[in-house]
């Protein structure tokens, strides 16, 4: 059903009016499911019909996959002072498996008193994750979304051509021609998908991760001690999502950090992800080696009762690695993995992480987290790729898989970083084995060290071949990277690039239905259908500003010709010439014809010449 | 050597003055070839010694392969109503197989009498190509030249560790680790490689194209009816090879045609490609049936004389196969492609620069022009990629290309496109087969469809793929690619993007010495020393701005850290905290002793929790 039509109200709050609307010609539309409340969010995008010249056809709407939530709905007010509606309440009660958590004891004050009431928790030490009912047999209300999400509605399009696409090559991936529930929740009790999805975010539209699934994006944001604000933080999330962001992780390592991420959480419809340790290192001024267990698990639970969909444990960062990354030409990179080894080696004692693995398991499924197993020994380097210290904590962050699973704890693994192109497949391939084939979840990887200012580009190289193999997610990388924070344009470049990445390699896995935009895209530009080739597209106002900045008159987006070659030399206006012209000649039968004389002349012509 | 210092004058004539310079810390070198007059310019950027902190290393300066020409030479003065130094005048006269040509009929009066009474041509019919000198087992002055060019002086640097790098998968091409100008000579007799280098075109610094040769990559500049400017197209070239575009391709279709091209190739030290058929077309006022043998064969040799280094000739577009473009996605693209096949139809006659092919290769030898096969045909859209139309004319530009070889005429065979990545391939390995490994030339491809606006980006991916599959050069594609004319900037953005390609390729075949750039700015950035890394990497300009939105105090340029993270989170201070704890606790022996009190543990642990 289509959304109706309503303006949406920007807070009038003491913070920034969040100021993202949806894309042009585009309106909110949700799939529903078996129940009332699961529906399915998407965003159609409605083009013109064809002009006459080109069949006068009428075009459908394509459907795009939606991560923007409700903040592209105008029927629903957003205030968020409030947060978003909490679309999963129902379905976490009515599972009857948890209760009310520890109050959170940290700045209220920003949330209305009604949000902070729901705090829940496992009742009785009760297994919450979406693994745990998967293994049950159980459909949960999360996988039934997340199987409606996935299909994009391609039903509504199976009359159009725009479903013809080519082969994939998924490198022994099982994608199915059509996703069910059934295959989701088998998919997660297998251990090669999760579901992001606290118990306590109320809020998120489910999604999955997973290797036989759209390939997903994550974004960054956070403050740092050097810049950035609260507010820029919410709203960096918002415009992540805009732009179409799969997940986003709370990288904040300043000031207010429960602050920033209670505000992120309340807002968001996409799995928050976290690095703990980062403020448990808050907790400890800073000092790696007043770490201890206890802060860090006390971290870990005031994060869960938030509503943090999943956690980067570096868990894998051993003591005996920790000498094979001395001579790397870059070290240890990863914040985490290099809080780690100072804590290991200050202590002389193997990582806290890894030897309370299983208490934190016990954490993560009172509230259905999701581990993110840190990469705290990904190469920073194209010289460090693949090295020993790399592959050896990935061996470990197989062992901890296999742990958490023992638990119904859901688990993706954390990759690299920085890797040439001829390296990358090994990563995909080890992985898969050394990890079970649970989800994969990298950084790029970056192909090359020699442009930063460009390191998107560097790394969705290597982002969409990882894909293309069989990565899960991809965690962008935006032009700021080693040199700054991103700002917003710095956020939308990176959430862009990697949509490219991810895009391209759900092309080549042969996705279902990923031809789709691709084609109808192309169809566009054929016809000179200005606004629908922009509509289409991934940026919307960037393509229509590049357009309008040598043919700015909106007369130019009805013209069968653009500012690359002028009318006279457009191939595609003499394209069509030909089509008419063979149209109006009977033209196979007449090539068919001349073919045969040609291949004479061709002959004699060869025959002349060699 | 190391060219002394004067200030660049900028000629102060009608036309905009070109401010290029140098890049920060970076000094034009000269190594010197087996006579005088062979001097290869290269690049060398100089770094700082390490902190002490950090062994307080003299750091070597860096060789970087320089396309930039005279304009980065502090000791010459540009003047470009006078052209560039003739550097190849005696090599060329000295062979003695040249007579004066005829002279152009165009507007000279941009230049002074002195270059325009230089155009030559092979004397009574003598074959004047380097595939033709090669064949013969003569090492030209052209192929020393591009053999010292390729090795980037990697002597020079074999005493520090920054040679290291990870083998490469070549997919069967034979580099070897050093070039000499036999090998060079070897592949160009074999049609493996091909030096452009027009006779008239004696401002060249010789460069050479082919797969077993570092990966180059083509900026296309041009004007059109619609938009641009002669002296914006001189400094588009510039402009381009500043930042690094190793050939330049003019595809102008406008007015002012021949002398645009007179101004870009008088002061071009790169090859300069043409579409012939472009300004053939404007002859006739733009009406493709108008065309004739007679009229192309005209324009043809008023450019020779001129001096372009290659023609792109789309003699593969043939009458049978334009009936498999017309139920294409997108039909013909390519606006060469797309004027032949009209005048195909309309003259019921096979494409006349097909049947005029052994004609065109008479004139090629006389000038040492090279071929660039034409792809016509090649899919404008993902859904067109690899099909008959496409692969039927790569088939016919193999033929073509034994013809041209029976000439000794240089040839490279052009690619597409549009190609999702699972097929990017079968493009590479069909184009070695069919064209008996003559060096591919691709643009892009893109990879997907959907993100104009980011179109290097998209085909960034394609690109660095058939880089790395053996693909020689790579056509760049702007931003404004479907959208409009580029600007400097999206020139730029092209040519840093498609640096960025080409270079991941030749670390991904395992090129000798591709590494060291990686190595020294990776050493650099874990070192702190942000001004070397700005120097070092492929943007100086953009990597120091990024960096200095956020810090932008010069002390922050010696500081241990960053804004993404801030001082306490620096992983890279926390790293080298580490190695500094290591050195004084003796850390190998002390984790040994560890590691296996540790294992233990380990174990212990393990027998737990599984």
């Amino acid at each position: 059903m289509i959304a109706p039509k309503n303006k949406i109200k920007n807070s009038n709050s003491s913070c920034d009016p969040i100021s993202v609307s949806n894309f042009p010609n585009s309106e909110k539309y949700y799939s529903d499911g078996s129940r009332n409340d699961i529906r399915v969010p998407m965003r159609m995008v409605s083009q013109s019909d064809s002009h006459d010249d080109f069949g006068a056809d009428k075009n459908p709407s394509i459907p795009i996959y939606d991560t923007s939530g409700p903040y592209s709905d105008s029927s629903y007010e957003i205030d968020i002072n409030n947060g978003l509606p909490l679309i999963r309440k129902t379905w976490i009660e009515e599972r009857n498996d948890i209760e009310f958590g520890q109050s959170n004891n940290s700045d209220k004050s920003l949330l209305s008193d009604n949000k902070n009431k729901i705090s829940y928790r496992g009742k009785n030490g009760k297994n919450t994750t979406q693994m745990h009912y998967a293994k049950k047999g159980i459909v949960t209300p999360e996988m039934e979304f997340v199987a409606i999400r996935e299909n994009q509605n391609l039903d509504n399009l199976k009359d159009s051509n725009l479903l013809h696409q080519h082969s994939g090559n998924s490198f022994g991936a099982n994608i199915p021609s059509k996703i069910t529930p059934e295959f989701v929740r088998d998919e997660i009790a297998k251990g090669r998908a999760i579901i992001p999805s606290n118990i306590n975010h109320l809020e998120l539209e489910p999604m999955i991760i997973g290797r036989n699934f759209l390939v997903k994006i994550n974004a960054n944001i956070g403050n740092s001690i050097v810049t950035s604000s609260i507010n820029e933080e919410v709203e960096k999330l918002v415009w992540a999502i805009h732009w179409g962001a799969d997940t986003v992780m709370d990288l904040s390592t300043g000031k207010h950090i429960h602050e920033t991420r209670e505000w992120i959480i309340r807002n968001s419809p996409v799995p928050i992800g976290t690095v703990p340790i980062y403020q448990a290192l808050e907790k400890v001024d800073g000092d790696p080696a007043k770490l201890s267990w206890e802060i860090f698990r006390d971290t870990l639970i005031e994060q869960a009762e938030q509503g943090v969909d999943y956690f980067t444990i570096h868990a894998g960062v051993l003591l005996r690695y920790i000498p094979l990354t001395a001579n790397r030409a870059t070290g240890i990179v990863s914040r985490g993995g290099s809080i780690l080894a100072k804590w290991c080696l200050t202590h002389h004692k193997e990582n806290f992480l890894y030897t309370h693995f299983e208490d934190i398991c016990e954490i993560m499924k009172t509230y259905d987290i999701s581990f993110s197993l840190g990469d705290g020994l990904r190469p920073g380097a194209i010289a460090d790729a693949n090295d020993d210290a790399q592959f050896g904590e990935l061996k470990t962050l197989g062992e901890l898989t296999q742990i958490a699973w023992k638990h119904d704890v859901q688990v993706m693994i954390e990759g690299p970083g920085h890797v040439p192109m001829q390296l990358i497949k090994e990563n995909m391939d080890k992985e898969l084995k050394e990890c079970f084939e649970a989800p994969f979840y990298t950084l790029g990887p970056l192909t090359t060290d020699i442009a930063p200012g460009y390191d998107h580009i560097t790394s969705s190289i290597g982002a969409a071949m990882i894909g293309w193999f069989g990565c899960a997610m991809l965690c962008y990388v935006t032009p700021k990277e080693h040199l700054g924070l991103p700002n917003k344009d710095d956020v939308r470049k990176g959430v862009i690039t990697y949509k490219i990445a991810a895009h391209a390699a759900d092309l080549a896995k042969g996705h279902p239905g990923a031809q789709i935009r691709d084609n109808a895209l192309s169809k566009a530009r054929f016809e000179f259908r200005w606004n629908d080739q922009f509509n289409l597209s991934l940026d919307p106002d960037c393509a229509r500003e590049f357009h309008d900045e040598t043919l700015p008159k909106e007369s130019s987006k009805v013209a069968h010709f653009c500012s690359m070659c002028g009318p006279k030399f457009c191939s595609m206006s003499i394209t069509q010439d030909i089509r008419e012209y063979a149209e109006k000649h009977g033209i196979t039968d007449y090539n068919d014809a001349v073919l045969n004389g040609m291949k004479e002349k061709a002959r004699e012509f060869t025959e002349l010449s060699i």
